[in-house]
């Protein structure tokens, strides 16, 4: 498509290489942004640009953050002999948005991942080591996605660490509230009967 | 939701202003950017601030430009007698697409809703008023929306200026091609027969 003018093509261009957003979405975007005042659009470029460049990621635990530790490891108050292990940055929002756990946590940056050539040194392992190595870890939970990718990630780390002095669990699955056992899929179905609990008033 | 960081939680909160994106494809879109070079998210920002601070709009068709008449209307082979109001950027880009038309366009920048207190007053009809006056002009084309507000914004350009004496004309409304008859809407039918053509080869 031929556009009236370079700056538009230009910022139609940029905003479809995000995913997601084709052209004719893009268009549509850059046609709004010019539709309210300029400081809008101003803003908006300024906060992307300070995104990618002024990001930091904390060292401990890899998670974003503003400062060289992120606030979750700097927190004394929460529990660091609980490590939960997690794929991606969104998943420690979704679990601290639960405000179900107050232990640690440590970003992976993905998962395991042949498929898409991601292999164990392209992940964040070696931080997990250096916390089993303080001893103060007594528990790794794994909260990695329910898929083979997921379960190999969480396969791989327990072989390696098996030796050290820490137990390792995962997050419970199985039917999730509000689901009708009718549409729940089989595995997951299958899995929350074998692994029932004890019936708990307050469950 | 808490994000971990200031600069990823100001970026998403300026991405979720954009019209269809909310805070969760906000996030996806910024944690995208963050896996991406950084100078992909500088060269995104730029090219937004340079979009709505130097974007010019042509002051004879309101198009956008990159000077201070389009190419459009500083192409002397276009057809000047020949008027094609339309009310959106991206109407004369769609029309452009087709290569099936070399007049000139005029840009109103909306069409009249009073559920979304445009009127007339916020429209660029008095561009097409100064356009009749030079009496270059002998068609003029609606290329509106087929709803009840570009039907509306045909009706009050035509009563404004049906004393000049241009041709007013219409777009073609009927069956799209590549529709099946049993699927197409009543009143696009009944407009297609009401409206017919006399049968041509080259239709």
């Amino acid at each position: 498509m031929d556009y009236p003018s370079k700056v538009l093509a230009k910022a139609v261009d940029e905003i479809s290489g995000l995913p997601g957003i084709g052209k004719k979405s893009a268009l549509r975007l850059a046609l709004h942004l010019l539709r309210q005042p300029a400081s809008q659009g101003v803003a908006l470029g300024t906060a992307i640009q300070n995104l990618v460049i002024d990001i930091k990621y904390c060292k401990d635990c890899h998670n974003f953050s503003d400062n060289d530790i992120c606030e979750i490891c700097a927190d004394d108050k929460r529990n660091a002999e609980v490590l939960c292990v997690v794929e991606d940055v969104r998943d420690v929002m979704a679990i601290e948005n639960t405000s179900k756990f107050k232990g640690k946590y440590l970003v992976l940056g993905g998962k395991i991942s042949p498929m898409e050539g991601v292999g164990p040194a392209q992940l964040h392992i070696d931080s997990i080591e250096k916390k089993l190595e303080t001893g103060e870890v007594k528990e790794l939970i794994f909260a990695l996605s329910a898929t083979m990718e997921g379960d190999t990630t969480a396969y791989y780390i327990y072989k390696k660490f098996k030796q050290f002095n820490v137990q390792f669990s995962s997050i419970a699955r199985g039917i999730s509230v509000g689901d009708e056992l009718e549409y729940a899929d089989e595995i997951s179905l299958g899995r929350s009967i074998v692994n029932r609990l004890p019936y708990n008033e307050k469950l």
